[in-house]
C-alpha cells in the first residue's frame, strides 16, 4: 500500500498551515457574525425591488418541523413507550408546556440544559421543548462514571440537569464531586410512576414542569440559525473534554440530509436502538419529526426487545453500531420473531463485517452504512449503494459496502487529503490521506477551545483524524484513524486491514489491533481478540499463522491476546485502553 | 357561508397595514442585507470556542445537488431525449464547460441569462450552467406572443437568450419591438441537428459553446445564499411585468421540500410534462439532481407521448396541471399503454374534479394535490393523504384531496388571515380569509417594484391573492382568487363553487364562471362553458336550472356561454379575457 502521508503528517496530529482557505469565502471569529461576504467583486450587479421580510426569511431550525408536523399529522402516533402513547399534536403541546416551564426557572436564553437519560419518551420532548426556550441541550452519556460526569457538568456550565431516576443516583454523585464555590445545577427527575421514592433529592419533577406550563407559549426563536442548538461531548478518551456544538442551521439541514440517506417516507416507524444521547440520536429526533414518523422508545436494547418491537409496531427503520448488529444475529432463535417486512438498518461506527451482514439479510433486514463524527452532526457519508453491485457475491457486496462512501445531500465537499499540503490523494484506492469534510453539516467549533477548533478547521476543511483512500469512483475508504495507523519498520499498517483478517478466522468474535512498541521494528501490531464460545483451545500461534496466509508478513500481528474488549459506552473499542495494556507488556 | 372579509379589504386588493412584523425578527431593504438580529435581548449568552469558517459554511444553493450527483450517482442516467441520454457525470460536465463558456462572452455575474426553450435537455443544464457562472435565470413562457416577450426581455435586462430553433422566429419577431436605443441580447442556438439552417441569424451555437468550454472551470458561487438564481415571469395578466426573484437558498430549500412532498427516492423516474419554463419546472429540475433520478423530456406533450414514455422508461413521478390528467383520461383507448406500476402524479393549478381522479385510478395513477404560486417557488402546501381517508368513498376521497392541505417542510407558517386586521380565521371550513405564506420559500421580490414587493408583504407575510377558508384539522381549502369572487347583491359568491357544480353536468368538458356587472345586484354569475363531444343540443337554460338545484340560487349563473375557454401556456383558464367578454355581453 501506497502511502501518501509524510510520517510527520501520521505523527503530529495537529500540523500548521501556511494557507488559509480559499477565495470567495467569509470569515468571522464569532459565531453569530455576519452572513454576506463583502470581499467579492465589486462588478456584481445587485437587484432592485427585493426585500428582506419576516414573509420571506425565519432562521433553519428542526423546531419548525414539531410545529409543522402538529398540523400534518397532528393525529398520527409520535411517540410509544410501554403504554405510553402521544400524537404529533399531544407531543408539540407537551413541548410547549414544557418549554414554558423553562423560562421560569430563573435561567436566559443562551444557557445550557443538561440531560441524562435512556431512549425515554422525556428525553425526545427534551430535544424540542429545550431549544423552544432559547436554551441550549447537552445531552450526556448514560454510561459516563461520576468522575467524568461531574468534569462534564462544569465544562458545559449546565444550569439544569434532567435526571432519569435510574440515574439519579449517579447524577449526584458527579455532583458531589463537583467544585463547590460554583453553583450546581437544579435536578429536574424524569420518573415513570408518581409514586417514585428515593433517598436522593431533586429540585422538579418532570411531569409536574409539564403540567405547569402554558400550551400558548410563543417559541423563543433563535435569534439567528447560527446560534447554538445542542453540545455533545465526544466519547473521546482524552482529558481535555471537547464540547461539540452545534448550530440550529446545521441540525435542520443534517436532520433533512439525514432522513434522505435513510430513505425514509411519509411515516416511518423508528426504533431506537441507537442512544438518543449520542450525536442527538444521529439527528433523527428532529428527522423523524419532519417526516412524521412513530418514535418506539426503549429503555434497554436487547434482542427480545428488538425482535417484540419490530413485531408489534411494524417497525420501518433503526440503525446501530456493528454491536447492534451483532447482538442480533447472536440472538438466541426463541427470542427472535419473524419481520413484518423488510426493516432497513443503518450502521456506523465501523463498517459492518460480511459475515454479520449475511445473517442479517437472512433474518429480513437491509443494512446500509454510514459514516461520520460528532463533529459532522453524526451521519455526514453514505455507501449509496448501486443497482449494478446486486448481482455480486456477497463477499464482493459485503466488501463495497463496507465503503463509506459518499458525502450525504448536507455537505459541500468530502475529500482524502494529505493534511500536511492539502492535496486531493489520486482515486486509486490505494493511497491513504486523511478524511476531510467542508459544509454547512460541520460543526461550529469545540466549546470555549478556540485553539482545538482552528486546529481542526486548518486549511478551510475539517479535519476528521481517519485516514482513508479515495476509489476511482469517487467513494471513501476509511482505513485508520490517524492515532492508530502502526509505523512498522518504515511500512504503515492499517488497523482495519488486520482486525478484518482477524475476524474472518472461524473461531473469532471480535478483535481489535494496536502498536506494541518493539526495539527493532520502532512498533508491531499487536492483536487483541475475543473468541466465540466452543473455540477456547485456540491458541495465539494459529491466529499469527492464519493472519500470516492471509497479509503480507509485516501486518501480521506479532502478539495475539485473548480476552475481552474494552469499549465505549457506544459500543467503539478503546484502544487507548488497549495500547496501555500493549505497552506494558 | 360566512365570510369575514370586509368588502374593502376585497374590493382593494392592496389594503394598507399599520401593524409591522412581530419582534424577534429582522429586515432590511436589500436583498443581501445582514443576517443576525441585533434586537435581541442582550440577555442572550455567546459561546466562546466557535469559528465560522469555509470547512463549516458554505451557502445554500442547488448547485451542490449536481455536484453531488456527479459523484454519488455518476453512471446513472441524469437525461433522456429521444436518442439522447446523458449520466450524472456527463451532465456535470457539460454544465461545467457551458458556464466557462458564459464566462466569456463579455457578461458580468448578477448579469441575467433568458431562455425561451421547451423540455429539452439544454433547458435542464441551463437550470444549474447558469447560476454556476454566478448569472441569474429568466425562464420565459414558449407561448407568449412577441410583444409581450419583448416587454419582458427589456424589463429583465437580459444579456444573452437562448432560443430554441423552433422559436428562433418568434424571439427575432420580439427582439425586433424592442426598444431600438437599448442593446438586444445575444442569442445562442438550441439545435438538436448541427445541419440546422435558418434565415434568421444567431451569434452563438449552443453545442458550440459546450464544446468550446473548460470543464475544470472553477464554479462561481454565490456571494451570500440570497443572492438571485432565478427571474421567474408570473403568467399573470397584467400589463405590468412581475419578474418573481427567487434566491439560492430559496430554490435550495424549495427543492428539497418538494422532494419530500413528492416522496422520490433515490434515482427516480421523472416525466417532464410540466414545463421546465413554469417556475423552474416546480423547483423539481434541481429536486430530481438532489435524488440523482433521470429526466425523461418531451418537446411535446400529448397522451400517446406520456403513455409511450412511462411504458419504455419506467416513469415513477410526473406532475401536471389538471389539463394534464384531463388530457390523460380523455385519450383514445388505442393511444394507451399498461402502466408497468403505480405512477405518481403531482398536480397543482387547480383542484382535481372527482370524475377524473376516479378515471386517473383507474389507469393506474395516483394523484397527489399540491398548491403554490410563483412568489412561494411554486409548491408550498400539499393536501398530506390521512390513512383514514383510504376507506372513504370515492366523492369524499376527491373532495378531501380537492384541498390544499398544509405547509411543505419548507415553509415556517400557512394561514388564512383577514388581510385588514391580519387576525387568523376560525378553523371552520366555513370563514374565508387570504391564504398568506412566510418562510425560506417566499421570493425575495418583484423584480424593480419595491412597491409591489412592500405590498405583498405587508404585515410580515406574503398576501397569495387566493381566498381560502380553514378546516378544524388544520386543513386549507381555496375558494377563489381573492379578484376573481363576485358579489351579487351583497352575498360574496366563491367562483369555484359554481364551477365544481357545473364540472359534475354530464354535458360539461369544463366550465368557468366570472363576474357580470348587473344593474340590480351589482354583479350576476356569469358560465363559461365547453361542452363535451356530443352534447351539442343541451340548452344553456338546462345548465342553469341543474346549478338551481344543486346551489343556492344567488349563486347559480344568471347566463351561460358555450365556447372553448381561453387558456394560459400553463393551462389557466385566463378570466380577464371572460370577464371583458362578460362585460361586453
Amino acid at each position: 500500500m501506497r502511502i501518501l502521508l509524510s510520517k510527520r503528517a501520521i505523527r503530529t496530529l495537529t500540523p500548521r498551515f501556511q494557507r488559509l482557505w480559499s477565495t470567495h469565502s467569509s470569515f468571522s471569529t464569532s459565531g453569530s457574525g455576519g452572513f454576506s461576504d463583502d470581499s467579492k467583486p465589486e462588478s456584481w450587479k445587485t437587484m432592485e425591488g427585493l426585500l428582506r421580510s419576516p414573509a420571506n426569511f425565519s432562521p433553519l431550525s428542526p423546531i419548525t418541523f414539531l410545529e409543522r408536523s402538529a398540523k400534518a399529522y397532528r393525529d398520527r402516533t409520535s411517540v410509544v413507550f410501554g403504554s405510553v402513547e402521544h400524537t404529533w399534536l399531544q407531543t408539540y403541546q407537551r413541548c410547549l408546556r414544557l418549554a414554558s416551564a423553562l423560562t421560569h426557572l430563573g435561567i436566559s436564553p443562551g444557557d445550557v440544559v443538561a440531560v441524562l437519560a435512556p431512549n425515554v419518551p422525556a428525553m425526545h420532548e427534551l430535544h424540542f421543548a429545550v431549544p423552544m426556550a432559547g436554551l441550549i441541550l447537552c445531552p450526556l452519556n448514560t454510561r459516563l462514571d461520576t468522575s467524568t460526569l461531574s468534569v462534564l457538568l462544569q465544562h458545559s456550565e449546565a444550569k439544569i440537569l434532567f435526571v432519569d431516576h435510574h440515574l439519579l443516583e449517579v447524577a449526584h454523585g458527579a455532583l458531589a464531586k463537583s467544585d463547590r464555590t460554583r453553583k450546581t445545577p437544579k435536578l429536574v427527575l424524569i420518573s415513570q410512576s408518581s409514586s417514585f421514592h428515593s433517598n436522593h433529592s431533586f429540585d422538579y419533577d418532570y411531569e409536574d414542569l409539564v403540567k405547569s406550563g402554558d400550551s400558548e407559549f410563543e417559541v423563543i426563536k433563535p435569534r439567528n440559525e447560527w446560534d447554538p442548538i445542542s453540545i455533545n461531548y465526544t466519547s473521546g478518551t482524552t482529558s481535555r473534554p471537547k464540547g461539540v456544538v452545534w448550530s440550529h442551521r446545521g441540525a435542520y439541514l443534517n436532520s433533512l440530509a439525514t432522513v434522505f440517506l435513510h430513505q425514509m417516507p411519509v411515516s416511518p416507524v423508528y426504533l431506537w436502538t441507537v442512544p438518543m444521547f449520542h450525536c442527538n440520536g444521529w439527528c433523527l429526533i428532529w428527522g423523524v419529526a419532519a417526516q412524521g414518523g412513530t418514535n418506539i422508545c426503549l429503555r434497554k436494547v436487547s434482542p427480545k426487545l428488538i425482535f417484540k418491537s419490530i413485531a408489534t409496531h411494524k417497525v420501518t427503520h433503526m440503525g446501530g453500531a456493528p454491536t447492534v448488529l451483532n447482538m442480533i444475529v447472536s440472538s438466541p432463535v426463541r427470542e427472535r420473531r419473524p419481520l413484518p417486512h423488510r426493516v432497513e438498518i443503518m450502521t456506523g461506527g465501523s463498517p459492518p463485517m460480511p459475515q454479520i451482514l449475511a445473517k442479517m439479510e437472512e433474518l429480513g433486514f437491509n443494512v446500509s452504512h454510514l459514516y461520520g463524527l460528532t463533529e459532522t452532526y453524526g451521519p455526514g457519508t453514505h455507501c449509496v449503494w448501486k443497482p449494478e453491485w446486486d448481482s455480486l457475491s456477497l463477499e464482493e457486496r459485503a466488501k463495497l459496502k463496507s465503503r463509506q462512501g459518499v458525502q450525504h445531500l448536507g455537505l459541500e465537499g468530502l475529500e482524502v487529503k494529505d493534511p500536511v499540503t492539502m492535496e486531493t490523494v489520486p482515486s486509486d484506492g490505494v493511497t491513504m490521506g486523511e478524511v476531510m469534510f467542508r459544509g454547512n453539516t460541520v460543526m461550529s467549533g469545540y466549546f470555549k477551545d478556540l485553539e482545538a477548533t482552528r486546529k481542526a478547521f486548518e486549511g478551510g476543511w475539517f479535519h476528521s483524524g481517519d485516514l482513508a483512500v479515495k476509489h476511482p469512483d469517487g467513494y471513501i475508504e476509511v482505513k485508520d484513524r490517524l492515532k492508530d495507523v502502526i509505523i512498522s519498520g518504515g511500512e504503515n499498517i492499517s488497523t482495519v486491514e488486520v482486525e478484518r483478517v482477524l475476524c474472518s478466522h472461524k473461531a473469532v468474535f471480535e478483535a481489535a489491533v494496536v502498536a506494541r512498541p518493539d526495539n527493532h521494528w520502532g512498533q508491531t501490531p499487536c492483536g487483541f481478540v475475543k473468541l466465540k464460545e466452543g473455540f477456547d483451545c485456540v491458541k495465539p500461534e494459529e491466529i499469527i499463522e492464519f493472519c500470516r496466509d492471509h497479509l503480507p508478513h509485516y501486518m501480521a500481528p506479532k502478539t495475539i491476546v485473548f480476552g475481552d474488549l474494552p469499549k465505549t459506552s457506544t459500543g467503539k473499542v478503546q484502544k487507548y485502553l488497549l495500547r496501555k495494556r500493549a505497552d506494558e507488556m
